[in-house]
């Protein structure tokens, strides 16, 4: 018998320890790979003395199966690979069509020989199960219906980075969207247990919440319409991992931002849902994200916010979104080096920590 | 005079020890990468120990001109430049037309004076005739209308690796997908003169058959319906290699799969033939490769099946296709092995084998 | 603050010191690439004594937006990064619609986080000046509306290898498609002042030759149709730099190659302009490069011929688009060499070469 790769399908399936050394992982690397992207540095003589990123997928490469277009989270797979000494395929659904010209099963198989590990993007999140299933080589879900793993791990390491911005003792609101660089620190620094707000859509970014957040002693309040609410099977993961008892949920955005350090919001319109548009923008009426909103709902003085991006306007407004309390840049930098701890930890060496438990 | 490079069209141009030199080649190289794929030995200090495999194409660029689609031709080209330390250039139907905007002739010295070899897969054969004609550098077929040298390549280093499948005092049939790794040669095995059975479409897949299997010592029986014969200009360099000696017609696939060592199908409706769907299926009556067919015409007890995928349940069943007997997986495998080999000869080092006849 | 990176989005920014800095450097780099590129000096004893290419781009990205196909652009790229140790990241207009799911502002944030550089090539000129307003790295304009700064680069290279054409004691007329390589020169040679004439539409290609080709001490000979003159904006440009006093404009091909060393053409119908082609083939009536047409308007003797590819028989023939007097394909070749220099130069070190002026 062959060995179980490790697989990634939603971070229910990790361990709040395994997470927390994703995240260390990834603000090691990020560290250590800033000497090597950076203009100066360009003389062998002083890379010499630089320490080299993982080089874990040296001669590997990684499978992109993207059935749906992601800027973001490409960019983010085929540069890291890059830094990891090893090369990120792309293909799309111009290139394969998962279980059209050949079964899943049979796809999973001959990449997964060809290649060290799979990340992909797909759509129903069974078809993702499926390639995990008959993969040799570990899959890791890019996006799927139902969850969105990456996403949340490149949230975590930005707040956990932006830790200066929920001290108490800060009187006026820093500019957030400066990673401060003067003391910057070696280890990644603690986060104190926060209040965050969820204002928008209930899917995947927010089901990778829910089953993350609470564990790590965080709260989530979630203002989203009644029908809008997350399938069944998602919440049989929040209450398995007994992530419940610290959810709120409302269909009044102002009710959730109460209290809030971090308002995170998303699309009301993902892509394939243009159809519904019209009906979506009138079930989310108020609930765009402005400085009024947090202010009547009683937000807390330092709010940040989060948006994983691509925004558009419905969602927030653009004092919000270019203004010093936006983390979303730093927030979509990180996508990056979540993702190389990833790649580095389950497909360069099949390990998910899991023996750290 | 610049120097003519040594391009690959089909296997017909190459001599048996050609041929077994890029075999023995492909099975030393992946024997080599192995180590450097696996997921242990990440630390630089084992490596230091670990032979490489050859970093011929190391900053080089090989240009895959695709103007179909080919998920596995791709993947194991693209898979096979990373270990030799070079890249691969995917270049779809949608980045270049051939012939369309620009002449063939032109595309071929422009992108032959940027890239050290061009790998391509062409509609009619001609074009890549023309390619090679006036390109600066190695032109490898990666499947024309007429010929597929690689998938052959591909077939003949998986019927090596499990040559002790057809040892005659083997009583039970071992599992044909599991390669043994227990008493891992280091030198390719020798295969016994075989019987090969292939039931399907005179396609360009059997055509680098016929012209390859006779001179290596294999006997070729087919079954094709009679208006699916190979055309002549395959047929006229089978007679000059004097192939035609060791090879059988006919049109009822129970006479092919008589005392066959080894069963092969196709696809029957390749891409563009969706039109002939229907005429082919009605054509093809009777061709679904199953344990009953092979029974019942007698082939050997353990024989082995091979398919170049994707695959369709038209021409071979579920248990023949998932069962012991069948080798499709490592089959897929072994494209990278065969791609790398010839990348690494005829592109990286402009080393056809020619001087060693 | 942090620092404004080096963009470029015409050679007009440039003065001439860093103009030919960079053609030095392309030409330095294009030297000691040759080794590595060669099918010999496989073996890493004889590899060790070889000096290497730049590595400025070792473990970095560097993104091709490209809402446009260009088969020769987007191959120097690629290739030029895997000769630099680096990685480019093609992003066509399926992968990412700059403006339409996302702003080019967010865009241009987002994706600069990740790769360390942006070659762009847009519609709107106005596009690229957005994507530089806001990219953290360094923008290159890889084809605009407007501009198109690294055809002429390669252009000025090509002309600088055959300086020896123009050498007035050369009776016959030698092959201009042969770069000598006997007695290869190690320093890039020097140009007299040349008579260029461009024949054929007022486009990108042309505006960047208008700006550069006079400061380099050229006289430049136009014809156009009144209709297809350049706009005001690139004229005021030219005017700006004092380039207008060396630059003649004509609606006679035959006047405007008078004593031309040059001949330089382009497409008449680019992408985007299938609709005009009726009316552009009668408004270009007469002006096809030709033998006959450089004869009657009295080009010198050993007139060359360019073209910046893809060629349409419309204008130039096939006499002289294969004949001894065209260097075509060399030119093509140094948009490789030039990309190169420019991304190692402004991507990899962020040295424009302003600190040489």
């Amino acid at each position: 018998m062959p060995p179980i790769p490790p697989h990634l399908m939603t971070l229910a399936d990790l361990s709040v320890p395994q997470i927390r050394n994703l995240l260390n992982h990834a603000f090691h690397q990020k560290n250590i790979s800033a000497a090597w992207l950076s203009p100066s540095n360009q003389e062998s003589k002083s890379r010499m003395s630089m320490r080299m990123p993982s080089q874990s997928l040296f001669s590997k490469s990684v499978a992109l199966l993207f059935s749906k277009r992601s800027t973001r989270t490409r960019v983010a797979a085929e540069t890291s690979a890059v830094l990891l000494g090893g090369r990120a395929l792309f293909l799309g659904s111009e290139d394969i069509q998962l279980g059209v010209n050949e079964s899943v099963r049979d796809s999973a198989r001959v990449i997964g020989g060809m290649c060290q590990g799979i990340f992909a993007r797909v759509g129903e999140h069974s078809e993702i199960e499926e390639l995990a299933k008959y993969s040799p080589v570990p899959v890791i879900n890019a996006l799927s219906s139902l969850w969105h793993p990456t996403q949340i791990l490149a949230d975590l390491l930005t707040l956990h980075e932006h830790a200066h911005l929920f001290d108490k003792n800060i009187k006026a609101l820093p500019d957030a969207s400066v990673v401060p660089t003067r003391r910057k620190p070696t280890t990644l620094p603690e986060l104190p247990n926060l209040t965050i707000a969820y204002v928008g859509d209930s899917a995947n970014v927010l089901h990778d919440m829910l089953v993350t957040y609470p564990r790590l002693g965080h709260h989530l309040r979630v203002a989203s319409p009644d029908k809008y609410r997350a399938p069944k099977e998602v919440w049989d993961r929040v209450v398995e991992l007994g992530c419940d008892k610290k959810i709120s949920w409302s269909a009044d955005p102002k009710e959730a931002v109460h209290g809030a350090d971090v308002v995170v919001t998303d699309t009301w319109i993902s892509m394939g849902q243009e159809a519904e548009k019209e009906q979506r923008l009138k079930d989310f009426k108020g609930y765009q994200v402005t400085e009024q909103l947090c202010k009547d709902g009683g937000a807390k003085d330092n709010w940040v916010f989060m948006h994983c991006l691509p925004r558009k306007k419905d969602e927030v407004d653009d004092e919000v979104f270019y203004g010093p309390r936006s983390i979303v840049f730093p927030e979509a930098d990180n996508r990056k080096w979540t993702i190389m701890a990833l790649f580095d930890k389950f497909i360069g060496r099949w390990d998910n920590g899991a023996e750290r438990d």
